[in-house]
């Protein structure tokens, strides 16, 4: 998987989970930092009709595995930190 | 809807979520600083039936919607912030 070509197909996820993997929309999950297999066996789902959602379902379906692999890897690759409320 | 007592209800999540949100297993997603909508309309949608994962569809059936409003809460209040791979 070649996260360097999924930044590039990012292109099509920015407007609501953003190339940093920071939803932009409330009912987006932000997407950084998850790990592959969750973010491939999601993007699966999506495409074989196992998981459903308007906008998703679309996307997916014209995504190879070479697309899904390098997306996963893409956001994957980002690190995320966290911080508790006191 | 009440973080704190979703913070108490979260040792349900925390084997496989953490309690601060950052999965523990590479199956299961990040969910630390999800926005509520997200995380209660994926709660009710894998209570509903609405979408299946044979750990999640089991845990939720037991949810009430105060349970789902107070961990959606909890693990909304989660700051998260990003770094991006250079």
């Amino acid at each position: 998987a070649d996260a360097a070509a999924g930044r590039i197909k990012a292109a099509a996820c920015r407007t609501c989970h953003g190339i940093d993997g920071i939803a932009k929309i409330p009912i987006a999950p932000h997407i950084a930092g998850e790990s592959e297999i969750y973010l491939q066996t999601q993007l699966k789902a999506f495409r074989s009709g196992k998981r459903e959602h308007e906008i998703m379902s679309v996307i997916a379906k014209d995504l190879s595995d070479e697309d899904i692999a390098d997306l996963a890897a893409w956001y994957a690759s980002i690190r995320i930190s966290v911080e508790l409320p006191e």
